[in-house]
């Protein structure tokens, strides 16, 4: 941790801020989470477009993506680490066999986000602008800006690219 | 302007936080750059999937949003105003005649984030947390969020939400 940052107090203009970045993750968070209640479940099982993803495959991998801020954030350990083989390291639909159905995926989707919410309730300046789990204090100590608070925005992005990706689907 | 911001000093994490929101915007601008200079500008005439908006539709849309922040954001006139009939108000690619062609659409992104890339490096914290011109000073005493940042937040996702459809076309 930065001692300089560690020093400075909080001023309103800092946790407004926080809390507006963090809305802007929570507002993607919950578009996502609307977009798997609109249809019937049978409707994910589609390709978002034809030769790509379908939307149960992208719930996966938004799912395992967010479990994964748990440890990177260092606020404890995935809770789903099964998602992670099918659905980050393959990172191809067409590539894994069987995979959990929508129903099961949306209660992990809907388990991680409450989660997360819970531990950024929490948070404060200062934690959201200390170094994440991947980068060492040396490394961090010449980069600033590889923290936790970086994190948040490009996860905040990762949602509303396969979000615009979702939007392509067709029910039928 | 709220008194109360003006008179809060600045701090370090302020301006640190601020500066990381506005590199998230300027990531997701440069992605889009670097997706409309992978390809000869012909390929950005299909369709980014079958059915779907055309790579040149989704540029022109793209530009007119980045546009209008220059009067949302109170830092002038639109550069380009007659963009945002057919990329704003139609909304629809089949709807539109003629559009500028790619080359056209290219240099009119690059003058437009140019131009909000000098007036942003010179907008501080409390300029950001100030109404944006959409918003009346008795509604926003009330909803403080809806201030620049706010929208900023917003068009960075609106980007990414593009970019995600974008990099579902194929170059042939």
């Amino acid at each position: 941790m930065n001692n300089q940052l560690i020093d400075e107090p909080a001023s309103v203009f800092t946790e407004q801020i926080i809390k507006q970045v963090l809305q802007s993750w929570i507002s993607q968070n919950r578009a996502v989470t609307s977009f798997f209640n609109k249809y019937s479940d049978d409707a994910y099982l589609n390709e978002v477009a034809p030769g790509r993803n379908r939307a149960i495959y992208l719930l996966g991998h938004l799912t395992a993506t967010n479990d994964a801020l748990l440890p990177l954030l260092g606020l404890g350990e995935k809770l789903f680490p099964e998602l992670e083989a099918p659905f980050i390291i393959n990172a191809d639909d067409k590539a894994v066999g069987d995979i959990p159905s929508v129903t099961e995926l949306k209660q992990c989707w809907e388990v991680i986000n409450t989660t997360l919410t819970a531990h950024f309730s929490k948070m404060r300046a200062h934690d959201w602008l200390d170094r994440h789990t991947k980068v060492s204090a040396a490394d961090f100590a010449n980069e600033p800006l590889r923290n936790k608070l970086n994190v948040l925005l490009g996860r905040t992005n990762h949602q509303s690219y396969h979000l615009g990706q979702l939007n392509f689907l067709k029910e039928k």
